[in-house]
């Protein structure tokens, strides 16, 4: 079964060909559009064992930038498909799914209608991916589409684990509470650690450390997520590149009236200009901020520990919710490459049995691998994570579920 | 010695004389002045061993109240004092103290400028204070007085503790940073505690929770804070009485532009009708709200778990950054007095060591004990806090090495 995942961002489509066989898998092909709507717009493409190429266009919007992809797609030179009637099934990444949606689900026009719902909670981030579902009912009307949310996940969170002591209306009015972003990958790489320990999935607790541009942390007890550090918005929890994280709610009413800015402002200071750019005054980029410590750069080093520290302590809060902790796992582009990130959230947490073993952290970049010592009590990992193939998954089981009704 | 301890609120002045002897202390009289400068303002007194009195006036100021405080400790009927002579130092609590303070301090000229210099980071709390200190250099112009901040403990935190991730331009310019508040009882609970146990107060990791209507929750590693919950603000950190604590910083800027309401709004939204108010709907008191969920209000029930879940969590927060914790403290009307409170807290840190007794917990009201099994890993301790007395210490100690100079 050949499945298109399709992440569709504001300027931007991400996309990957899928062979999903019966127990194995395959990519493809794979690739991005990028600067949609915008000048010098390209298609960046690669089919499976071939060099990247790059193809220039004018790419107005989503649907043009999508019947691009599917033309490369078929493209005697660069494609991998004879023609898009192979294309099965088309899985979508969809940000938003409110308390609508607690799974991924085949896409209907009822539940178009209800993503739309939840526009309203991710106004940057649905309207694009409803563009990609809209492009695909258009260009492929026959070919059955699905949504996989990352919030889905997180709809298994206990109440008290969601709902923010504010006054419950708020709540009723315009649902705020804490939905959790990062959901498909903290549920991939918590299975994946489980296959790969030989333990059962329901029975542990696992905490997941996703670090990448945007940073989450999510409790896993017993299959299920029970707490997770992103909120009403991504922009709650640990140090991220540009975003602040935890912040007294205090200064943000207090920098806006010594500043004189408005909410737009104030939001564009907390998600842009602030994490480890404003902490260091240099870069949202680790390996930047990395090099610049090794030289001695105050602000990077600060940066550094704070980013270790905040992450160290969500672990211990974490463990605390769920009781204790046999795994933790790190995954993104940080939490997998690494390595002295790895070690410094680790060091002190000896207590609760956490240690990392040196020889196998260090240097250790992008691979499934244990990294605790082999007697430890915690078992501390990095698993790679693979949204595109828990999306091309989900449809698979979908539509052969369908299929078999 | 016998040191006048006051503490100036906005409409209000609470005192205590004591009575400091070399090894021993006592309280010889206490009261409060209500209303200040509002209609039906009085004066509530209390001369040790004997009833309460209630006297009425027209208080307009600060310091007509404290006049008739003085008044009222050397009159005849209600008195403790013959001669304001017999006042060998005035102890006043100053809520901030911001970077300047970091110990409790004799007042001069100089350091009223440099608690002048706070007043922008505590505009409501500081004023009042200051008052108080200009009323007494008026009515005892030869008395000596003395400073004890409520920031000051936490001038130990490590920088990683007490930087948020923002641009480092907002600290240096406004000094956006965590400050910490409640030290005066984390510091004394945590000290006593120690000599409680008999262990010595420089080895320990202790976390003291201070559950009262303000509620924050302090790490303290080898007599030393350093972490606490509250930041900026006294807004950060657990749910309390009508205060929101934790928050997703987007959610602000999203009911803000919902409701169409500016920071003054926002400001009281977050500190006035939220917290367990705004959760339960019902009250900002937890015996009304423990009430209601006996009751079986959905309201309260839910508020009471989220209230436990989150000092739960900052309990294990604190023990990863302090690589582990020795004793935990309860203290504030609610740490005291609220058995319930205490075990739901504790249920489920069994991983940590952490156990409560429940013949011990139970019902124990406003005492100093150990409510933890004898042979319990970490020590969970019921320790009435006594902020007042710390002041009157502290002013006694400042006052005699002055002396002795």
């Amino acid at each position: 079964m050949k499945i298109l995942v399709l992440n569709c961002g504001s300027s931007s489509i991400k996309y990957q060909l899928f062979n999903m066989a019966e127990s194995d898998w395959g990519v493809l092909a794979a690739g991005v559009v990028e600067k949609i709507g915008l000048k010098g717009s390209f298609l960046k493409h690669q089919k499976e064992g071939n060099e990247k190429v790059l193809l220039e266009g004018e790419i107005l919007d989503h649907q043009t930038g999508i019947d691009y992809i599917l033309g490369v797609l078929v493209s005697e030179r660069h494609g991998c498909i004879k023609s898009l009637e192979e294309i099965d099934a088309v899985g979508h990444r969809v940000v938003h799914g409110g308390e609508e949606f607690n799974s991924s689900v085949f896409i209907t026009n009822d539940v178009v209608r209800k993503m739309e719902e939840c526009i309203d909670l991710a106004p940057l981030h649905n309207p694009p991916n409803l563009k990609g579902i809209e492009a695909i009912t258009q260009l492929l009307p026959s070919v059955p589409q699905c949504g996989v949310f990352d919030t889905a996940f997180h709809q298994t969170m206990p109440k008290e684990a969601y709902m923010y002591a504010i006054p419950q209306s708020l709540y009723k009015k315009y649902g705020i509470r804490r939905y959790g972003f990062h959901g498909t990958s903290h549920r991939y790489v918590s299975k994946r650690a489980c296959e790969i320990l030989g333990v059962d999935y329901n029975t542990q607790k696992i905490i997941s450390c996703h670090l990448g541009n945007g940073a989450s942390i999510c409790a896993i007890k017993n299959g299920e997520s029970v707490d997770t550090s992103m909120g009403f918005t991504p922009l709650e929890g640990l140090v991220m590149g540009t975003r602040a994280g935890d912040l007294d709610l205090g200064a943000v009413t207090y920098i806006m009236d010594k500043e004189l800015i408005g909410t737009r402002s104030a939001s564009v200071l907390f998600n842009k200009h602030s994490g480890m750019l404003g902490l260091t005054g240099i870069s949202s980029d680790m390996r930047e901020i990395e090099s610049a410590a090794s030289e001695g750069h105050d602000g990077a080093l600060l940066g550094l520990k704070i980013y270790d520290y905040r992450i160290k302590k969500y672990i211990g809060s974490y463990a605390a919710a769920m009781g204790g902790v046999d795994v933790i796992i790190f995954t993104g582009g940080i939490g997998e490459n690494g390595d002295s990130t790895r070690a410094g959230i680790c060091e002190g947490l000896e207590f609760l049995g956490v240690e990392v073993d040196p020889a196998k952290n260090k240097g250790m970049r992008g691979e499934e691998q244990v990294i605790s010592p082999d007697n430890a009590k915690v078992k501390v990992m990095v698993v790679p994570t693979n949204e595109e193939l828990v999306i091309a998954q989900d449809t698979k089981a979908i539509v052969e579920e369908l299929a078999n009704r």
